[in-house]
């Protein structure tokens, strides 16, 4: 059962994997169904190379294991609050990506600074608030993803359109319509991390694009009048 | 028809891809044909690895898609404003190489500091004013290269010993005598913006080389005293 | 004899060589027996692709050669005092890896800057003090090795839960249960390195993690009530 | 004839090209044979993958060709100059590797940070003066050579124990016993100079290693009581 979940969430850790975004076992990708209310994840700390989709572990949106031989990815309760809050999104990708890890440890967010960030996110890519003492010692991968949700929730923003979050000394959360978009949106938060990091060396003053540039690079790419790519024609 | 065209810019856009600088699908490159007043470029969205020669697209210097089945980049009114404007280039590239990215995003020129930056541009790698709103509103890619024409018009730059500009907030643009050539160029600019980048965490205030020193590394490649090479002997 | 230790000598040796922390001959790994008192060490100036398990060098914990044709790494006798000192290790490895020989040069320790580093580390990697003159001149490798330990034993800081030290304008040496392991930690410090200085280019004034955030992370990898990965079911 | 030699110089050329310290064209490897009083060197603006033993150049030491079909680097006067001031090398590498040309960019020496350094130079690396207008316009590849001659013999420097120099705007040169040796130093210096470079971000006023230190250091790997490698038994 939950063959095709098994196999999507498979793909996006190896992809994960080859990509370079999450060395050792620093990373872990799944893929949700809906209807079922589970999703498939990496087992906790198997080694990439060891992966194959029967491995994959599921899981309900309670954070309860409904199958599978292994533990499931220690980080299994932020990705089950993440489907449960955020009820657009498919793919949840969890990395330890070095730039991006490096603006979670200051506790800043990633201005939208350019175009390329402008492509992949409607805005800044948040950074939480630190957990508490108390959130860290009880429950701690849960409260991680309510700490999401609660600053999605409190500042209005569309987790649909900005697909990604810092949590504060941790590192990044990405999500997307599926776990293959979820580890694209963590490979490229990686690469707009390093672009933000060089930019504000060069600038350390430099402030976000206006509203309008942010407006036109995230429609053409993204919504109802998007027309990059082949499915505008 | 349009074959040796379409080859070319095909191979400058497998090439962007091999060399890393332009990863996932964002850049592209084109080639064109002086007499038939076209040029051949990336399909938009398409990943590098399902591209081959018959998928580039076939537009006119008006921007107006002239062969192919598939949409043309989402960046082609800015290349058919570079072969209007610009008589003496035969190709052109765009990436979102990181470094280059960084001076972009901060707004800032790329300075000749060195012999390296010099054996390839003739003076400082300009960056653009930013796009105005109506400009990003309406016709954005075709503005982006009207702006481009613009400071090389207002600042007497000639585009055949500049062949990289910066365009704001966005990213750069390269050119060359064809799409092979660019491609090569925009590989460069990435190299010198590191080192520029690098020189400047250095030494803040590094100030340009001098005239001479432009001139000699300059003219020693390029133009009909040049010696570097086997085409002087 | 000793075969086995000479086989995980040389496999952590070849793992550091591939991983890139250890360019040209400038690193290396040991292997210990805790019951004969020895310890298999790369032999020294060796590149990497000429190396074999019978080219180990065996060493007993006073320094001195016990089997092998070839001389030992010119730091042995520094592996021999860690060996000696800090009961707890089986592996040792010494780099020159970039990020890490940064902060080694800077005098600095990497601060607890995030959970990548509470999962490897628990507290700051420090670094010793410089040597003096006469340690220098003297003993020096071996003198190496007794400021390690001086500085775990000043500060009481138990070598099982911090397995890495930044030797003062030199670089990293790095421990673990076995050479696999301290290979293993001698790659991870280099990332917490790059994550670290990456960090404070962003906020220089960062301060460290909390500590229950830092008992979180580290406990929930190790010790006894360790649920991080597949031995905790 | 000099079949040796030009083996020799195309090795140490193809060592600088799979290294990726000379990007494209931008570096080449020359060997000499002092008995002959010449040296043999890559040929101008040949990509690297054309290259063969065949097409290296024989040049005297008073810069003129004395065989070979290509015309030489159009670095060959400073080669020359170097063979002839230097009387102890026998090989020459000038790349524009990117860390190490950030300093000479920047018009800095790069100090003696640490025992990565020392193991491999015995004080700064230099940077010369800048050329003058004149020294510039006529011969100027000469007098690149006749400017870092100037510098050691002025300053007292040996360049038997200092095997590189930058030369100020430009990026290093770097010499040895052989095209190989000087390769290796080439790619030592260029990661010298990513950690000098990461150092001074750490601690800008951080100050040269004691002499104590960069004498144990370089004598451990040079020189008649040298006890590091397997020489020494």
């Amino acid at each position: 059962m939950f063959e095709s979940i098994k196999k999507s969430a498979y793909e996006a850790n190896m992809r994960l994997y080859s990509s370079g975004i999450a060395p050792f076992t620093w990373g872990n990708a799944s893929q949700c169904d809906r209807d079922a209310h589970v999703f498939a994840i990496k087992p906790s700390g198997v080694p990439y190379e060891e992966l194959s989709p029967d491995k994959m572990v599921i899981v309900g949106f309670d954070g309860k294991k409904v199958e599978g031989e292994l533990s499931p990815s220690s980080d299994t309760p932020t990705h089950a609050v993440l489907y449960s809050e955020f009820g657009c999104i498919g793919g949840v990708v969890h990395t330890h990506s070095v730039n991006a890890v490096a603006f979670a440890q200051a506790g800043l967010p990633i201005p939208a600074l350019g175009t390329t960030h402008a492509d992949f996110c409607y805005g800044a890519v948040p950074c939480t608030r630190p957990l508490t003492k108390q959130e860290v010692e009880t429950l701690y991968e849960k409260n991680t993803g309510l700490v999401i949700a609660e600053y999605f929730a409190e500042n209005g923003i569309d987790p649909g359109s900005v697909p990604a979050v810092l949590v504060h000394s941790h590192g990044p959360f990405c999500w997307g319509k599926d776990a293959a978009s979820a580890a694209y949106n963590a490979a490229v938060l990686e690469i707009i991390s390093e672009m933000a990091l060089k930019t504000m060396k060069l600038r350390p003053e430099q402030e976000s694009i206006p509203q309008y540039l942010l407006d036109k690079h995230y429609l053409r790419k993204h919504g109802t009048n998007a027309y990059y790519g082949q499915n505008n024609k």
